[in-house]
């Protein structure tokens, strides 16, 4: 649903929506059982929920593509992810917790080296430790140049953030990362004429900083890319009517919550911690987005036992979670992150919502198999705000 | 998934893709048995290959739309059928194999009958034979208007291929076909401003045409219908980074695979003689688009049993497909073509296709009923090139 017709059918109601996101949920089965992280889980408490939910598979941003954790989200709060797009620098920015100011032009950088002729040799500076990044990134604080501030912060190993902060500045500066080696870093050029200035500023940016470095070897030379301002985007308060809090452990999701007007509220790693922190302020707020991040973490490292855990240990607090008896509750993913890939994939996410008003379906089991036998079927990601609301009593009758 | 977007995303790989387009693939039940034609056909390998496949049925262009070749093939390309589209007069081109250059404007053909006041009498001037129809075209030829050469190729029985070649021509002229009898033949007009020169030289094209016709009843005139220039359209190479291949027996699938950049590649009529081509070219593509046409034929003619003897034959060349191991292999066609309705139909298409990430469903036969169980249910047929480039590991991460 478009943004402006959800505008325009949104009604505040007296009820809660619950959105569970278990991080890269969906999964692949493992080669020796044929049996994927979910069907391997021992999982009574999502199982029963299945029974009593409505189910399906989502695709997070279109058929076949892969999605980063920006769209992945979005897309679940309702915001189309390929026309709500948000840049490098903003999400590295969200990751750390910085908070970034209207104006502002965030870029992801990371210490390299470059050899005496300037040449690149490795664009990751043999992945310094952070320590090591905390004091190099101390280097480069306080530079100005022509009035404006250039504010640095560490990252992890070699990845820091840049913003620069002043009067009438803009992203449409190009990346001076080339993305390969043996070449020199790109000069910063503008990308639109509107840029003209802040990639002049950038490159006087990045003049001094290298003099800065030039004796830190192996990262004694800095490249910038993904120049971002903070989008500024209808709020989930204006477009949806909804009181919204971000219940989440790592900044990033708590980021990507408060772009669209959530409220941040504390977490801790465990299921255990997010449903407590729900509960303490359940009167709050009308929708409450949960982030759950180990299911994602294990299937990156190529861990199938470990996500197996991950949903496990997520599966003992879903009681809790069911305790607070929200008008709807979701679970699903912002993306599959299958173990036997080590990395996001494109396949449909594992998706069920409790609700009074929700149709049955034969749905027995929380898992890819199981689920595909749902009423909903494979559908968009972006269809779960329209009908969490909708199942909340939220959006009144369309046309006469 | 938008062109724009996939351009962006696709990536080299070294893996392989293989389309196979069985052509009016899907069907209805036979009234006296109640089995479709892929149900009545024994195919024990295209059924293997249903259960280790992912499996579905696609909409070609939208439901309830009957697509033409082009469409159908089209959207299995992953060009939207509906903004990409070609005339009449270009396919007509591609059918007999005809190379039309830039600037080209192609109309088809037909030899009617007029009397001898001008009135059609008959569309199809009898469906007179080829041989005459190669005759009347030998008389046509060398006409020149106004320094443009306008070119004239049989195709069969009534129908010719016409192509004005010279500088600054357009496609913005009218069809001379009025579509009924009883009427005379419709003049030529511009469909737009700048159509009026051409609209003219066609005009006086047809005069000239007329004259030389005169003595030849019942086929004593002509109708010109669907003018249309080649488009010039992303190629599969710059939008998906694909060395592509089309290996198709018949003219106008080879031209529907030139038309988006795709290597025309020999074949046969026999599935076995198109796999053998791919065989010979394995290592010199990484995506052949390969066609199969008795489905359709058999479809078309209304012939139930002989569709399902070249569902038949085409499944004892299933294996050696197989045998080529593919990283993605697709098994589906452009549209349907019920034998009992002897033309092409709305139906959505089976699918199938087998792939190392391919998620498994409880699909174990290659026919409309079994494939209602599929993974991918009834999905539109423009997805199925962004899935193949997912499961061929050829699309990076979309957004951060």
């Amino acid at each position: 649903m478009d943004l402006e017709l959800a505008r325009e059918l949104s009604v505040e109601a007296d009820s809660k929506i619950v959105l569970l996101v278990m991080d890269g949920l969906g999964g692949l089965p493992h080669p020796e059982t044929g049996r994927t992280e979910l069907e391997a889980a021992y999982t009574p408490n999502l199982d029963r929920l299945a029974r009593e939910s409505m189910c399906g598979l989502t695709v997070p941003v279109a058929p076949g593509i892969t999605p980063g954790s920006g769209p992945g989200h979005l897309a679940l709060f309702g915001y189309d992810p390929v026309r709500f797009q948000v840049g490098r620098g903003v999400l590295e920015a969200l990751g750390i917790d910085f908070d970034l100011q209207p104006g502002d032009v965030a870029a992801r950088g990371n210490f390299c080296t470059v050899d005496d002729r300037g040449i690149v040799t490795d664009r990751r500076a043999g992945r310094i430790d952070s320590e090591r990044c905390a004091r190099l990134v101390a280097k480069l604080q306080g530079i100005q140049v022509d009035g404006v501030q250039v504010l640095v912060e560490p990252v992890r190993e070699h990845r820091f953030l840049v913003v620069f902060r002043g009067q009438g500045l803009s992203d449409r500066v190009a990346d001076t990362d080339p993305q390969r080696e043996g070449v020199p870093p790109l000069p910063a050029t503008a990308t639109a004429p509107e840029g003209e200035r802040t990639a002049g500023l950038v490159a006087r940016f990045v003049e001094e900083a290298a003099r800065r470095l030039r004796d830190e070897a192996p990262a004694n030379m800095l490249l910038l890319r993904g120049f971002a301002v903070r989008p500024h985007w209808p709020t989930v308060q204006e477009v949806f009517r909804l009181r919204a809090a971000a219940v989440a452990y790592y900044p990033m999701y708590r980021g990507l919550g408060k772009l669209v007007g959530m409220h941040p509220l504390p977490s801790g790693p465990r299921l255990e911690d997010a449903v407590a922190s729900v509960r303490e302020h359940w009167e709050r707020y009308d929708y409450f987005f949960v982030h759950y991040k180990a299911t994602d973490t294990a299937g990156e490292d190529g861990d199938f036992d470990r996500k197996v855990e991950a949903i496990e240990a997520a599966d003992r607090a879903i009681p809790a979670l069911v305790e607070l008896d929200p008008d709807v509750l979701i679970v699903t993913g912002d993306h599959s992150t299958p173990a036997v890939m080590s990395g996001h994939s494109w396949h449909p996410v594992p998706f069920m919502m409790r609700a009074r008003w929700a149709r049955a379906d034969e749905c027995d089991a929380f898992n890819e198999v199981a689920l595909q036998r749902g009423i909903l079927g494979t559908f968009p990601a972006v269809d779960v705000m329209p009908l969490a609301l909708a199942h909340a009593r939220r959006l009144k009758k369309y046309g006469a």
